[in-house]
């Protein structure tokens, strides 16, 4: 078999982020980090990570990362399952999440299962298309992603969808949309964009406008919780999900800037195809709570 | 004079994070931005990216970049003074933020100035300790930080600071702690942190304990709005600046684990010390909002 205390500082570098991160969490010697992760390359005859600031794995060493991360989780399943006195400790479980679906239901979904098990999460957030990066490069055991095909070793299930609407508040449509919706104001009014990654603007022009402008006036906001105020503060239109759109659009505080056309963002549960209880767990907690929580 | 079409090319592919999305925001194709970036490299005699992904500027290139900003910067001051006709543009300004300060008091405090100017934000959040890279490598012309060194070409300013307490639930207080804080009941309890970066409860750790364990049980929430209910719920502890802890401490639903230690976490506001009369107004309407938002 392979020697894991040499697979495990692998893994550290890369989920720590440096050589003496993973030093520091390992409790040895940066020297000793670099030489196991050294032997396991020679061993493997392989390069298995590039030394950038953060340390990126190669092609083989993501997929060595992903063996590691699961022989991890199967090795937590079998000391939970040797009972109370097999480990007292909690078990992680790296999970990546969107933002939009950390902040408004990921948390409140798998509540029950966070209270019944000895667990504690690893969330890394990411941008819907990107989720599935990390689960493919085993960096997390599970994700949430847009993404409906599957990854290699994976399996996916269709969770619900988030209804995404272009808000904006009564003065900012007034001054910037006089005559509603069309490509030239839409590219010159400040648009609220979470990142570069995020496009939901750009899909809802193409969808009621049968086009998007090549250029937006972009106003980079990374923080979910702040759209509606800068929305409804008038500093900018933007793509709000339902479930932050509709109390605003009920009291007045924000209008629908292309009424009649939502952009459905459907999300699915990917996760490693292993026999694993507690993923397993943590999959059917999460269908439920997605069930109650989102759209159809 | 430079070649500023070459600077162009090069600062758009570190921004956008490709040679793909840097075409298409300049509306140019791939091999055209290669091409410019290998010129520009040619004309400085020195590599200024490499070829990553995302590319990274080496360090002749993060200097190029902070250059090109500060000229673009100036660029837009210019065209500001040139009157309502020199030009009907927004301008965008890019700022690094800590999370806690994006979701607590950063908009609130820059909102007269945001419904004041024709600009939009380009907003990057970091950890307190990072959003300084940022602003050394000239990603953006200012940041909030916690760091009261001033970078080379920069000036700082403090505009208050953020007190931190660690929380946690009554339940979760008396199944964990029921004889108070200690080095071994911290370490075995789950603790929520924020990401790998976040190291506010080491640091709350050694001034209430007189050191910090080596390891946590580490719950990573990268969600500065779901660190309350996941406290509240009982999930973990966690630090919980002022803000967040008044009203709940008040109502009894979570309590102070460490009862006077406070970690007092100062902020400081970073900017390009050059004469740029926009820059100059988000700094001044900041260190208003910040002296009325946040403690001493």
């Amino acid at each position: 078999m392979l020697d894991y205390k040499l697979l495990e500082a692998f893994a550290s570098v890369i989920q720590e982020g440096g050589f003496e991160r993973a030093a520091r969490a390992l409790h040895i010697t940066q020297s000793a980090v670099s030489q196991r992760i050294r032997q396991l390359e020679e061993a493997m005859g392989q390069v298995l990570l590039t030394r950038t600031k953060p340390p990126t794995p190669t092609e083989a060493g993501r997929r060595m990362l992903k063996h590691c991360l699961q022989v991890r989780r199967l090795e937590e399943d079998l000391r939970d399952n040797l009972g109370p006195g097999g480990g007292e400790g909690y078990v992680s479980l790296a999970i990546g999440v969107n933002a939009d679906s950390l902040a408004l239901w990921f948390l409140d979904a798998v509540r029950p299962f966070l209270l019944a098990e000895r667990v504690v999460l690893d969330l890394r957030t990411l941008d819907q298309e990107e989720t599935l990066h990390l689960l493919r490069d085993g960096e997390v055991a599970g994700c949430i992603s847009a993404e409906a095909q599957t990854v290699q070793g994976c399996r996916a299930e269709h969770l619900g969808s988030m209804d995404y609407r272009l808000a904006a508040s009564p003065g900012f449509a007034a001054r910037w949309f006089p005559d509603g919706l069309s490509l030239a104001a839409v590219s010159q009014a400040p648009m609220l964009v979470f990142n570069r990654s995020d496009t939901l603007h750009v899909k809802l022009c193409r969808q009621a406008l049968g086009a998007s402008p090549e250029e937006f006036t972009a106003f980079y906001l990374p923080s979910t919780e702040r759209f509606p105020w800068a929305i409804a503060e008038g500093l900018a239109c933007g793509m709000l999900p339902e479930q932050q759109s509709t109390p605003l659009l009920a009291d007045g505080s924000i209008v629908d800037l292309a009424p009649g056309h939502v952009l459905r963002v459907n999300l699915y549960w990917h996760a490693w195809n292993i026999n694993s209880e507690l993923l397993g767990k943590l999959g059917r907690c999460l269908a439920a709570g997605a069930r109650e929580l989102l759209g159809p």
